[in-house]
């Protein structure tokens, strides 16, 4: 058995050869003298046709029995079909039923209601449009990663159980750790790839990051996968290029290598094809005077919403960079913008059609007493920082990078409503199973 | 400044041209009316030569007061020059300093104590070993993925919180979880992968993965990172071969690609060059004859140590398979052997020269009351495995899959001592700075 059956996605070679399908059962029609056996491998779909007659008699009968999901061994000769969805049938002579199931498959053809579909996403995984996403999902962190592997960033994991905090203390996940009290679950890796910038010049991460927010949105996991990208001697400006030139690529990837699934999952692609840098660019203060013209009663000061996000997006029909938030509203290590000091050199990345906000980025502060001031005002652990602090003291360079959350930027690719499908085993306020 | 200095590494291509480099100074000799500058940028490694008339005046006097790790931006020729390790070296024209440390740099040239390094691992990484193993370990992640992605497998990332429970009950983190209870940090995402093999037939991920043992040996970490496959359709057989493809494959990138990197690390590259499949095979039960006849008092039943792991590979100059062992030295889900049902369809991979295992793998129990038993046998709560039970109800089929353990692969490739060097910012039993 250590000789592989052949897979679905390659029957192509094998047009008039006998062939061994190994798989699952995920639909069956009969009529008459005639089953037709819908398979699936994992590589593809394939319409199987069982007739009396041609078929072995005790396959025949056996196919007869078969539950949803039941797994076989389908043997046959590969045959062109071009009402087939992958252009070729299967003409069965022989079956052998693996294991059938004796109950019925708890997800049927009918709707079913989401939390129900995620009880059992183990099962759910199975469906078309769940695989699908998968794939899509797949496809985008091959491309992040080739983008950066072949612009000689260096892969640093950044840790998960910290000691030191990284942005807001409310919303961390504490585990107690031996005899050093509590650990945190990272919520970035960022200020370790500060540190390793510094030795390696351009580095990245991609790696689960965690939030204990009790927010119930669409856009709102407890855990997430981020890929954060950091380089010694990049300003603002060079964050903001390295960004446009990421997702530029990013979507023509997708596009090229995940057509099927797309279409599967009715994507306007004609939309996504507009993703081509250069990006335009929105002052925050602008944004503030857009929005109170609309008649939204923001305040200077304030951070933005996911719904002010998407007034303003919906302007746009590419990604939009909202540039130079206010201080107050933003991460301590963010540098002052030396053209306001109220103000910091950021940009965050709001993904077109609504799907709000998909890149947070910066250029640091590199001055050792303005980051420090930053930390006390924020009344942060002086001590938990200790080390960060000192990369400002032997070498401090001017530096940027970024974090692009991975599941908000699927939902954005694939155009599914929300960010639970876009994670294999989505963790919730409310769901940690399975 | 968005205009990027050029880089260490690129400088081959401007030889008698004027070029800026964008670094930090690791070493300065001065001899009279001429400074040897070490700098480094992240790229590669430079020697910038600044002489007394040739150098503009105030950057040479700028030079003679530069600390170790200040950070500056160099101008100068690049000439060639046969001594040096690249092959040039920068002729210096000017010099603009952007941060001269005030103090010394904590880590000098002397030997330092390895819990002075890892407490201040953030500065310790500028340092050309551990710059040289993280490089390492770089090529290995893209090697390892590029592999599975060649050959269809699908990237699933499995959670890292979760409800139910992948080993041994004893080593997880705990992590309240809002009003669900405990969350534990996963020591595996085996069971999700053999979920979602049933849906797309090949799968893998890569991610962070913790143990809360409170073992302190050179081979343990609280968090590492693993990379798991699994197949459906593959037996244990199959899973060996895959293994060794895998290994064959990432000890030819390494070696082709880490070339500069092993030589500084001095690793015996000819030994790695021998990893060439296939790989030998030991059965438990005549390991343990073989342990015996040397004189160690284990017993037929017991879980092999590291010691007895060592005396056993180091009989072969390859890794060595360590395959059946006795069903209760193993976790619940391993396939019941057919030939003897009192040991498992399993393997483990043990690196040569005493490295020890990096795989652990085999084929997987697809029999629902073979599993059930076997989970209650192990007193293991049998509800938070319902999900997983279910997967053998609904078209079960034989599979396998295995674990490799990175920063155990990388210790092995790049032949250092102690597995905490093998990762960016390790986590052990006493450690969770930086």
């Amino acid at each position: 058995m250590s000789v592989a059956p052949t897979l679905i996605a390659e029957i192509g070679k094998h047009v008039d050869s006998e062939v061994e399908i190994a798989g699952w059962l995920y639909n069956l029609r009969s009529k008459g003298k005639i089953h037709f056996l819908q398979l699936r491998d994992g590589s593809g779909r394939l319409q199987a046709v069982a007739v009396q007659g041609e078929c072995d008699p005790a396959s025949f009968a056996a196919i007869g029995e078969l539950k949803m999901e039941a797994s076989l061994k389908v043997r046959g000769r590969v045959r062109p079909e071009e009402r087939a969805p992958g252009g070729y049938e299967l003409a069965v002579t022989e079956v052998a039923v693996v294991q059938n199931p004796i109950e019925d498959f708890p997800i049927a053809k009918k709707e079913h209601g989401i939390d129900f579909l995620l009880e059992n996403r183990h099962l759910w995984l199975r469906s078309s449009l769940p695989g699908a996403i998968l794939r899509v999902r797949h496809e985008a962190i091959t491309s992040l990663r080739n983008f950066f592997n072949a612009r000689g960033f260096l892969l640093v994991d950044t840790p998960i159980l910290t000691g030191s905090i990284g942005e807001s203390a409310g919303s961390l996940f504490e585990v107690p750790y031996f005899d050093l009290g509590t650990a945190y679950l990272a919520q970035t890796g960022q200020l370790y790839l500060e540190a390793a910038c510094a030795a390696f010049g351009k580095v990245y991460n991609f790696g689960p990051t965690f939030r204990a927010e009790k927010s119930k949105t669409r856009r709102h996991l407890t855990e997430f996968w981020m890929l954060e990208a950091e380089a010694a001697w990049m300003d603002n400006e060079g964050n903001l290029e390295l960004q446009e030139q990421m997702i530029g690529t990013l979507v023509q990837d997708v596009l090229s290598r995940c057509g099927p699934e797309l279409k599967l999952l009715e994507r306007d692609t004609a939309h996504l094809a507009k993703t081509e840098p250069p990006f335009p660019r929105l002052d925050y203060g602008e944004a503030i005077e857009i929005l109170r013209k609309e008649g939204r009663s923001i305040e200077w000061g304030n951070d933005l919403g996911a719904e002010e996000e998407t007034v303003l997006s919906s302007r746009y029909d590419k990604p939009l960079f909202l540039t130079n938030y206010p201080k107050k509203a933003k991460a301590f290590y963010m540098k002052e913008n030396p053209a306001n000091p109220e103000t910091v050199l950021c940009a965050d990345l709001l993904a077109p059609e609504g799907y709000g906000e998909i890149i947070g980025g910066s250029q640091r502060e590199d001055d050792l007493e303005k980051l420090r001031a930053r930390i006390r005002e924020e009344k942060l652990p002086e001590d938990s920082y200790a080390w960060y602090l000192e990369l400002r003291r032997f070498g401090s360079v001017p530096h940027s990078g970024f974090g692009l959350g991975l599941e908000r930027t699927v939902t954005w690719l694939t155009g599914i409503h929300h960010i639970r499908e876009a994670s294999p085993f989505p963790r919730t306020i409310a769901r940690l199973y399975p």
